[in-house]
């Protein structure tokens, strides 16, 4: 492999010749060998890549930054969000936790990048632009790196997680609406219970999700407070007059998301509640969903051995020993899922427990937390959307079976003839085998007639809207 | 010790003369003798004693219940309130998932105290009022316990944790202002960085708390909505029409808090992600708060080989055997009380999760951890503000030592010189541990007048408001 | 109420007069409420006795302490220990991080009942024993606290937890015996799969709680270690030559149990990795049984529309509305306890990662939560095992309809006529709502007789030990 | 991109044609489109390969495989291990829990590339092995997928994670007793405390990681139980007599390390307990690094406003913005590491709680997470050892003048005039802002000589050994 040199403030690196990346990008993947290379999520880069342009037309506007280099800056910043740069971005999240050392990346790579957009070639000649004292112009690794992150976490929520979210509620709310009348035996405890419709059950699931919905919105107004023009340590020494103000108009404009300047740039850089809030609103979705899941799954169990009221699509052999098994892999996926989004709520929490004075050093492990998290709620609501919700049916055959087997029926008669002799009955067609029917003749408390009238499962499943 | 026998659906059971519960509370103390006695919350007892009485009244206004009924369970519930009967609720925790046996408890003491109320003598006599079918009367454990944690929970949040978190955040508020002027030294990576003041670090406190404070009110809407009405599996079986309306309106004015009726019960009883959302705000608050009381204690760190920047009240010897010592008492309470915060938010969340069919079964567990996490963090709150945030004043000769003394203030320089010269200027200093004045001077960077004109800590903060 | 003036190094303060508390105490008592009073847990407090009264016997054998002041401090530790005591320890867990004032409530009460013992009236005269010079001799809260939760979890987790446990698995162990016969089908993806024995599902979890219980007993050697004899900041300071050896001795002899001096005094103030390690234990048994539970009642779920294979003791009345029913109450106790746990675990280990220097300041925070776990589950398992586990039978009815049911045990034949061919049949029966053998037999792939001779589910279940 | 096809039960799929995969795999790669592909770690798919291999041979020598086929399995699973076809296992950790379609992954391209070594084409003709029939013979993904996990965490343990923290805590050991002598001011609760040297605090950094690593070999037993020879639900259906003792001997050959057959292949396949339990010591040595890692961090702090004692290698240019500072980068990759693995525990708690009956289908989370964790310790410990903890030094100037400074040498005169009166004098000197020994002698409570004699640092830290 070729290299060539480049230097930094502590002496010269070698640097792989067909990367434009530089001596501080060089030295961090040297001495952070934590885990896979390149394990900074790209979104963050994008972030910076939106936000580099912005303070680059923001300096320009505000006077010192001249149009040619906010040009150049703008372009390869624009290059980077069409993914054309992809692999010049080879740092691990574990690294210095105010990631200054993705920072310095996109600030190297912007600038040799820029040096080639002008025809030269890399590493000869002064760079035509400094990667300190142009790309990063007004700004410091402390807002730089939290104004990404929030970028890259708002984006990823407004256009993953939420659709992915909304795109399984509406399923689960039409299938609501085509199961209102499937009326069926409630189960608590795991115990059968009085009855009520399939589509109750799911609307149940649509109540959850809306308020886990609104719920996550709520989060998204501190999201979208952005840290940039607090510079190092919040009070913006070093920049414009105006710049936090226009520079986050700017982020708004380019991303077409309301981001707004942090009221506060000392909370902006020392904590990140923001996203210790809207993560706990994506573990407040996993919890709903986990639940949602578990009931599929044992709703749809058997084929002849479990509850079977319910049929999901078959998409895969579920077995590779036993045939015929279909399993819901789907939950399985989600509610893993789940899991992982519940042990991430605590790695982020721990996290943002964690800044001194001011500055918060874990913005790497709580930026990459919470976008696997918002990636993987959205993509497996709509995995299990496609791959399941819309095929679930109800298996009317078992779903009647179940609910005129059943002794719960009895609580109907609470109100006809109390509670202790409604017991009873239960209790008699419990120890005997028989029906609650013939209990109740046989016990005397009611006529079959009776019976008849005040035992009618949908008179129990309140009213159906 | 005496007995009288107390009887329900399983048969008879032997119960202290002495005590007003029935035969299921009796049962549920010997079958579950799990961590200390009565450790079921008193405050689920009282949300009890509101519903009930609500449900009495709704009741009768639904032509269900007589007036004596309605009157009798009401002065029993007030008594309850009046924290007259808190002997008498001698159940746990750990209980059935539902706390059927808690809501058994409840119905069982008004009902026995109602009858003492006629004059008649307990255990003697038909009962003047049925537990089961008079005070449970258009009810389920499965919407009671839900709406009696929903009221104690929302009770506890709006008169313990909220007036708290105020009370400490408007302290720091008064601190900050006063602080505006107290230029120092900042630290990022612990590491000395540029100035800024004592005031603007207490102000990113104050926007955490004021962030904090606005998350945990969003979360109230969804904790005001009440299950009472969908009885055993959200139907609403066995309430007259009107009734989840008119009982939460009951429920609102006897609390005087915004209670009204859950939208979709099938939510209400089988997830609790109006606990689980309400705790995430709880959970952030307390992640906000550590960070806060960790600055203060390592500010306050020495006396003479730490950081000393602030002086914080001495309310206690601070050790048994090292005379002299002070210590940051109030920061610890507060950081353990943190660490409970973020434990109880996984157990919640795992209970959260475990939700079957039409039940969920974590209810106790659930409630408990909530209602100790607001608690602890409201009283925890005034704690630290009374016995230490009130108190904290700068130590203006550190502070001041600390700044003259700092290499950071070279960071003015940088838009004068650039900065790789200031960088010199700096490392030269650190070097030779001399002044950045005097290094700056002997490089030839700058003259003397233009180092007093351009590096002014003062000059670096920011605007202050 | 009536008071006496105690003092302190910072001055004086009243006390209540019935009291045995002294200044400090009673200066954490106003400046710590949160919570509730007194939460700081008893075991604690024993704790502390064993290592007062050891301390002042290895003090008096290393010749700096009389045998006078030996024998009043050990004979108001006995007392503690005895319980007379208990209302005299008002502090709460959420105090110094150190517990310091919890050790100073002990040094007071036994200076205090001490003078009492000698004939004298508390506050008057001098005290007879100082709390810090003699009970507190060759002490410092910071070893003593550690010591006390050592003593206090070791206690625990040999005396309730590993007991209960292991009472738990007995009865699993013979309840798999018991079963071993009974095969019944299987389930994996809670889809039908190939049989097995009821016994060897119950092996499953008595091998579970077998692992458990080893790696709950290889944390114990950690958790033995002793910090006393650290005093202050792990050097030992005032300290008289074998102290350490000697106290540590001492508590072994008087709690029976195989404590012994830390090997490394500084890690034993600054960090509580062996609370850590032990409390992971407790976490993963906690895993365990929320496994064991679900499956129960899964299982025993019904009584008409469940899986029905399992019959539990009723031990109550399952609901309050619904009668008849009852529920796997035990099951939902034991997994709201794992809960707990697991958001405990997080508890301490956030505590745990927060020592600074010489001392951890989370000491109380994880006593408590290690204690509360371990007290929890060993209640539960006997809680579980008692009105739970013993009366476990299977249905045997149930069991084989399922079985008989099942599309699995086509398994059977893959060896036979290879997996396509089964996988054939297995799927002509689930369209068709057949048997396996008519399948079978119409496809042509075996004869009756083969599929009898081939498809026995004892067969399918290996060899049963 | 050109296709083939391929079938299964489902039926036909289309495939890339560069690809050994097969219908099973397509099919997962379209059903769980969920985070980026690939995610499920190759170290899963090595496990696979030495059991896949392990098995060849097991039924080989059983007698239920020709030698030829042995052969081909064998020679493709080298392959595998020699990392000539990671590009064929695209499928994710979110996919069916019991990792079904990984294994079904590993089968298909050992089939398809068996087909090719044979020479013949891909796709054409009958295939030389079959995928369910040969490869994964005596197999199911349930005993298969669990065998892979521990095979891949066990060597992961062994061979990064276990030897990181040695090479660590060598560095750390041979740090303690090179600082042996360097008396310094200890602190606690933050604040000043009584001398120790420097060598005795990392000596408490080496006992705790000497018991992480005890901890953390403790769980291995455990872990090296594999599944394997349990096939679909544990009983062993359809393997021959003796294959699960012979198999593990295999995988032991194989791979060097001690393996053997799960003496409960029930637990083994339905529960995951030894994932949680390594997990769970990964997390309490993760606790014991991060207060390493912060210690380090504030004992290094500055460099002229923070605590100075230690001077950590400058390895990277710390910040943007600030020229000349230099940023404990390590101690922050190191602390991000702890959360992470934080938060994986809680997702493998929560994964291994969800076992339902004969199959836990939350392995490939469980397993992702551990290989993480174990991974980014390993990795951070030698990254932290190598760029930073060899390279600590102590500051002896600054050290020696925070010592001096401090009032806590005053204990040493408890002893000598108890505990009062040097009170008194810390306090005064506190106050007056004076040095201990001039406000000893001012108060006549010792003379100078006995100052001198009595208040050595040096003999205030114990025995060194």
């Amino acid at each position: 492999m070729s290299f060539r040199i480049e230097k930094d403030t502590m002496g010269k690196v070698k640097v792989p010749a067909d990367k434009y990346w530089g001596a501080q990008t060089e030295r961090s993947r040297n001495n952070f060998k934590i885990g896979a290379p390149a394990s900074m999520p790209l979104e963050i880069v994008y972030g910076f890549a939106y936000l580099k342009k912005a303070a680059a037309y923001t300096n320009h506007e505000l006077g010192v930054l001249p149009v040619e280099k906010r040009d150049l800056i703008a372009k390869v910043c624009d290059e980077i969000l069409a993914g054309q740069h992809d692999g010049q971005f080879p740092l691990v999240i574990w690294q210095t936790g105010s990631g200054t050392q993705s920072n310095m990346n996109v600030n190297e790579v912007i600038a040799n990048r820029a040096h080639e957009l002008t025809g030269k070639k890399i590493g000869e000649g002064e760079k035509t632009i400094q990667p300190n004292d142009d790309v990063n112009k007004s700004q410091s690794s402390n807002d730089t790196f939290p104004t990404g992150m929030h970028i890259a976490a708002y984006k990823k929520v407004v256009e993953v997680t939420i659709p992915g979210i909304t795109q399984l509620r509406d399923t689960l709310a039409k299938k609501a609406k085509e199961f209102q009348r499937v009326v069926k035996i409630g189960r608590t405890h795991l115990m059968d219970a009085t009855p009520l419709t399939l589509g109750q059950e799911f609307s149940g699931y649509v109540s959850q999700l809306d308020h886990g919905l609104k719920a996550l919105k709520n989060t998204l107004d501190h999201l979208s407070e952005l840290a940039l023009g607090g510079t190092a340590v919040g009070t913006g020494l070093n920049t414009p007059e105006g710049y936090d103000v226009l520079v986050a108009k700017h982020i708004a404009a380019f991303t077409g998301l309301p981001f707004k300047t942090a009221e506060n740039k000392f909370e902006a850089l020392a904590s990140h509640d923001a996203i210790v809030e809207t993560h706990g609103a994506l573990k407040q979705v996993a919890v709903s969903l986990n639940k949602i899941a578990n009931d599929i799954r044992m709703m749809a169990s058997g084929p002849r051995s479990g509850i079977g009221e319910i049929i999901i699509p078959a998409n895969e052999p579920g077995s590779s020993i036993m045939p015929g098994k279909v399993n819901p892999t789907q939950c399985e996926a989600l509610t893993m899922v789940c899991a992982q989004v519940m042990g991430n709520d605590v790695a982020i929490s721990v996290g943002g427990t964690q800044g001194h004075y001011e500055l918060n050093v874990f913005k790497p492990v709580m930026a990459a937390n919470i976008l696997q998290s918002a990636q993987l709620i959205g993509d497996a609501c709509v995995s299990f959307d496609a791959n399941c919700a819309v095929g679930i049916e109800p298996n009317h055959e078992v779903i009647q079976r179940l609910l005129n087997n059943s002794l719960m029926l009895v609580t109907a008669l609470n109100t006809k003839i109390g509670y202790y002799k409604a017991a009873e009955i239960a209790n008699a067609a419990h120890a005997n085998g028989t029906t609650l029917k013939e209990e109740a003749i046989r016990l005397g408390y009611v006529t079959a007639e009776e019976y008849d009238e005040w035992v009618k499962p949908e008179d129990m499943v309140g009213n159906l809207k």
